[in-house]
């Protein structure tokens, strides 16, 4: 079943222990969009400016992603710019230039109004809601957050995700929004907001999807290099919801296989783990289907007892 | 088969969020006894001083644990205290007196020189040698070490974990050990040492077993409440130890069963986590082998895809 993702268009200059790039393709729909494309159509709706480049649409059009809803204004693209520590594990925003973002208000298209799974990458909340607003009956809805929404936008925070059937985000944002340290109890915290089912992203340790009555925890894949994290957690997402999708899964429904939640999780660390292995999107230029099933296995092996 | 452990006994004192305890028992051999003693027949070697209680011996002796090799000497036991941080990732050590622990000077009873398992405590790497030295025909060996010994005694440990089949160490540890920030790589250069096998134990994030062609990895397990984290480490090395000695297993065959691997893994995970849910021992004068087996089938149920 189709998706629409909905988020960020960017580009962004990183620097890792492995090198630097001034200029590529980046932003949470891109990456999402990349990942979710290998499972199901995918729709984008995005913002770019006048200096978006065909190369880049190329790329999207070529992954199986529906671009009508790919708005080009005057201006330039959303721009973000960082560097990683040595061992990764932290990054320093050097440029957030919103540039053409800065007035982004997602409209859908007509076609996309009914399409059954939508997944908001992160951006405010009251826009999030804007565009949960614009659809009929969509069948299964989630998206992203991160701490400055937390703290400074907690109310519309909370009035968005109390509609969504999944929440995806990382273990501080879950201590953050939860107000409470151990990983249970924020999870069950947060079950309580709305969400009927959580996905904690744990970086290079895994993540952990909590719905009321189960959870399903899986370690992080272990790569031999990791070049740039940039964009993992979205393409987790993509992998997820994807999967979902695929799948035609209903969360809200009583009878979800734990099957499917559990293989959702994985594929999403899949991607997760693929996206890390060369600059920005690069690695999506050559990754085929078969690539993610054989690493999916991989999985099982390295977890199965 | 029957174990040998071989480490410190002590006494400790320990705060937490949850609490303070001015003395209990505590100690690497204690833990790693207590935890395999589940599993398998255990003996320990050991040196205690005169104020060790009877208490303590009858807890011990009421555990599947032989005591022939538990030295009283004139002095006092081997006493540590130390204090955990809010989120219980730091602990920092108020005070270390070996006491009789300093001439600690490991000689094995007759009756344990042909036991076929034998783990080692964190101890002096020369005194795991001559324990290894003093054993006949040992089937299975290794142990423990810290960043101490690896960054002062090194030559001593290199030569001390050649001869072992299994290592198991945290991952700052194995990077330190390796000189290898990626844990994958720092698995390599460390099987390149001597162990076949190796552990790497990541606190809350579980665990990772790496041999030549295979590796492992299990996530930690979710508690809802951390009350003392001290001895889960070593409660984890009973647990692995102690699987693999009631199942026979030899590390050294080109035949060992991945499953019989990746259960011991799981089985350390067990007992780590049922450590920290009291205070010191606590939690292992009610447990039962039933509430382990429970456990274990829990990590399957959260884990399996």
């Amino acid at each position: 079943m189709s998706l629409v993702v909905v988020g960020s268009v960017a580009y962004d200059a990183v620097e890792t222990p492995h090198g630097k790039v001034d200029r590529m393709l980046g932003g949470a729909a891109t990456y999402i969009a990349l990942a979710a494309g290998y499972f199901t159509k995918v729709s984008i709706v995005a913002i770019v400016g006048e200096d978006f480049a065909q190369e880049d649409i190329d790329l999207l059009s070529s992954r199986n992603i529906g671009l009508e809803g790919l708005e080009r204004v005057p201006g330039k693209t959303f721009f973000w710019s960082g560097v990683y520590s040595n061992d990764m594990n932290d990054r320093a925003t050097l440029v957030t230039d919103l540039n053409v973002f800065a007035d982004f208000d997602p409209k859908l298209p007509a076609a996309y109004r009914n399409e059954p799974y939508l997944v908001l990458g992160n951006i405010q909340p009251a826009l999030q809601r804007s565009v949960r607003d614009q659809m009929d009956g969509v069948r299964l809805i989630g998206g992203d957050t991160m701490n400055y929404w937390i703290k400074d936008y907690r109310d519309e925070l909370l009035a968005t995700i109390r509609q969504w059937d999944f929440l995806l985000i990382n273990d501080s944002e879950a201590r953050m929004l939860s107000g409470e340290n151990n990983l249970r109890r924020a999870a069950s915290a947060i079950l309580d907001m709305g969400p009927n089912t959580l996905v904690i992203k744990r970086g290079e340790y895994g993540a952990v999807l909590f719905r009321r009555d189960s959870h399903f925890m899986v370690p992080g894949y272990l790569l031999e290099e990791v070049f740039d994290p940039t964009g993992a957690g979205d393409c987790f997402a993509g992998g997820f919801i994807g999967h979902l999708a695929e799948r035609g899964v209903d969360l809200k429904s009583g009878k979800v296989d734990k099957r499917d939640l559990g293989r959702a999780v994985i594929y999403g660390s899949v991607m997760g783990s693929f996206c890390c292995e060369k600059f920005g999107v690069d690695r999506f230029r050559t990754l085929t289907r078969d690539d993610i099933d054989a690493r999916f296995r991989e999985f099982r092996d390295c977890t199965e007892f």
